[in-house]
């Protein structure tokens, strides 16, 4: 009996469990501070709106029944007039799609643009989720470097002009997971016309597109093309738990992804994607719950890029942390990073090595760090105590 | 540009948008009395009792976070108990792994054991969400007959005598969805003997399996031989909007699937998971409940089964009802219930024509029948409406 297939092999070979998940697993002890996590703070989750919303649905009936694989329709609707808002055009409802998290949608997307083989460009360092499914789909993956202006379209443009032709271009546009940067618009721009003479697929994975700090994030990559595919959720600023994302698609994709959902899961839950509905359209109670998360994060994410750089100073560059949940930082003297780790857990800290996002380059000096979900003091302390492991190193 | 890739036209060719949910937009006017749904009844659905659920797991911290990919763990531990009790062995913890409703455990499962081009072997008529998914992973699909007994085991030796490999044997094993009809416990049996001499797995798809009329299921397939993974959900017993579904399998298949799991959707809802955790926990309430259900969808069985014999005396032949949803049928005198079905929804009754369950056989005289969402006058009402069609047909 086959316990394993010889494809599914294959696929795992590429596909440990999350580096990252594994980690987290060693670093729960109390004492150590942990950078290492991606979670948004469950503390600034608006449980008790959420609370109100839920008893709403289930004060009528068909909340507990099946409901369609595109999602709930008031959903659909809701978020329609959102990326409406967003992207400068309006997007009719049959172009969204509701997924369990924008994880689904950039798995089921896969089934459904990538013949295995089929070439996919993803940012280097690169957000996992992606990787493992692009792996699953049997993709040949390629990756190009982001700078501080996000991903390098100079690298991508050599890819193309010597012959590559990708069938998807990956992309986390905003605050990016792990690199913490943000993709300039004059690249947004270039990237959508590349898409279109070369005929691509852009997926702009965006969950941290609404989490800016000091100003808006620039218009989505969706803004200059019909060729780009947007991702979203509310799962940063609202809560994971309701597994609430969507994507943005032209409805012939729409239409491929939901045979597929029916086979992946039937469809949604139609009480969370009430409590969404709910919560999405009480416009003035939404604006100002992601100010009160954006004011928290925002915060943090100064405390601690401050108490890096002046800690640090020249042996460590970091990211600006202009939103989103991560800082990047670099070791300018060759601190190994990986090796570093166990120091730094006896000193009471802990984050992820950058080899963990690592796809071409090694990023063996790199670090992220995750500020949400520590006050000021405590990413001040974290500061310290990975600066006494780095001089014991 | 691809729209769709190759390999997704091939695998969309066989899994045209299920039958059964385009013609229920055909039939939802309110004249019309569908027999064609296969929901349960959402009057029956303990409404108050998951809004008290909701608003205690909505009292405390971690409901509205990312959970386990692997589920709840308060979750796997109730199921696990209910399922120790139902197979009749400790089943561990590590063996439980809770699913976005049972299908998503049959999606991820067919990754799992699947090679493309592998032999499955389904019942016929089938349950089309499992073709879906079979069809979807490339498998090579050879369906076996279902008599009133259940499967054929001596059509499946028959195969196996004839050199036929399956990976996996996939069975309804209670009140079968479409045929309505359970396997007996000598066939349980022997097809557990058959999945340890042969070295395949049996996934024993049981979601009707507590919804038993007159006297409780027999022993699960699953209480025969570790090689079978045994599926089922609360999504018949509470509600199909908790999307709380698992499976009960070896720990090595578990993994496998964690892995797949996170790259398709990270994880389930914790609010959902807790809210199924309560409800599960409160067996008394739980029993309760659960009789409450099968006394109503008994009497409505009862009801449409014994109008059907009434009306129809030997030109139809119907299953007995001791359980589930759905009651299979057949003409006897030749009538072809997809030509009927126009004039059906003219006399106004809807019911799913069996050839929409079709893999080898035609099942061009058979017809599904769900008693669920209709009290007892109506669906007698029913049953004279389709009279009059066949009587004009």
């Amino acid at each position: 009996m086959s316990l394993i297939t010889p494809a599914l092999a294959g696929k795992l070979a590429g596909l440990q469990s999350s580096a990252i998940r594994d980690l987290l697993k060693l670093t729960a002890r109390a004492e150590v501070i942990s950078l290492a996590g991606g979670l948004p703070d469950a503390a600034l989750m608006p449980r008790e709106r959420i609370a109100a919303a839920s008893a709403t649905a289930l004060a009528s009936s068909g909340v507990l029944q099946y409901t369609e694989s595109p999602g709930w329709p008031a959903l659909r609707e809701v978020v329609a007039a959102r990326e409406s808002a967003r992207i400068g055009r309006t997007v009719p409802v049959d172009e969204v799609f509701v997924t369990h998290g924008s994880q689904q949608a950039l798995s089921l997307l896969a089934e459904v643009l990538l013949d295995p083989g089929a070439l996919v460009i993803v940012e280097d360092p690169a957000y996992v989720g992606a990787l493992q499914v692009f792996r699953a789909a049997g993709a040949r993956i390629v990756a190009v470097p982001l700078d501080r202006d996000g991903l390098r379209l100079d690298v991508l443009e050599e890819l193309l002009a010597a012959g590559e032709r990708p069938a998807v271009v990956h992309t986390v546009s905003n605050f990016h997971n792990p690199g913490g940067v943000t993709l300039v618009p004059e690249r947004r721009r270039r990237l959508a016309e590349l898409a279109e003479a070369y005929g691509f697929w852009v997926i702009e994975d965006d969950p941290y597109g609404e989490l800016w700090f000091d100003q808006p994030a620039p218009a989505p990559v969706a803004a200059y093309s019909a060729q780009v595919i947007r991702l979203s959720s509310v799962s940063k600023i609202l809560a994971p738990a309701l597994r609430v994302g969507w994507m943005v698609a032209p409805d012939r994709v729409c239409r491929a992804v939901e045979l597929l959902k029916q086979g992946a899961d039937l469809c949604g839950s139609a009480l969370t994607h009430q409590i969404a509905t709910e919560l999405l359209t009480d416009t003035d109670w939404l604006a100002a719950h992601v100010d009160s998360v954006r004011a928290a994060y925002g915060a943090r994410a100064r405390a601690l890029v401050g108490a890096v750089r002046a800690t640090f100073g020249d042996r460590v560059h970091c990211t600006d942390a202009t939103g989103g949940m991560f800082v990047w930082a670099d070791f300018t003297d060759g601190t190994d990073t990986t090796t570093l780790l166990p120091a730094a857990l006896e000193a009471g800290v802990a984050y992820v090595p950058g080899a963990a996002f690592a796809v071409s380059d090694a990023y063996r000096n790199s670090l992220r760090l995750c500020f949400t979900t520590s006050d000021e003091p405590t990413l001040t302390e974290a500061v310290t105590r990975l600066a006494r492991a780095a001089a014991l190193g």
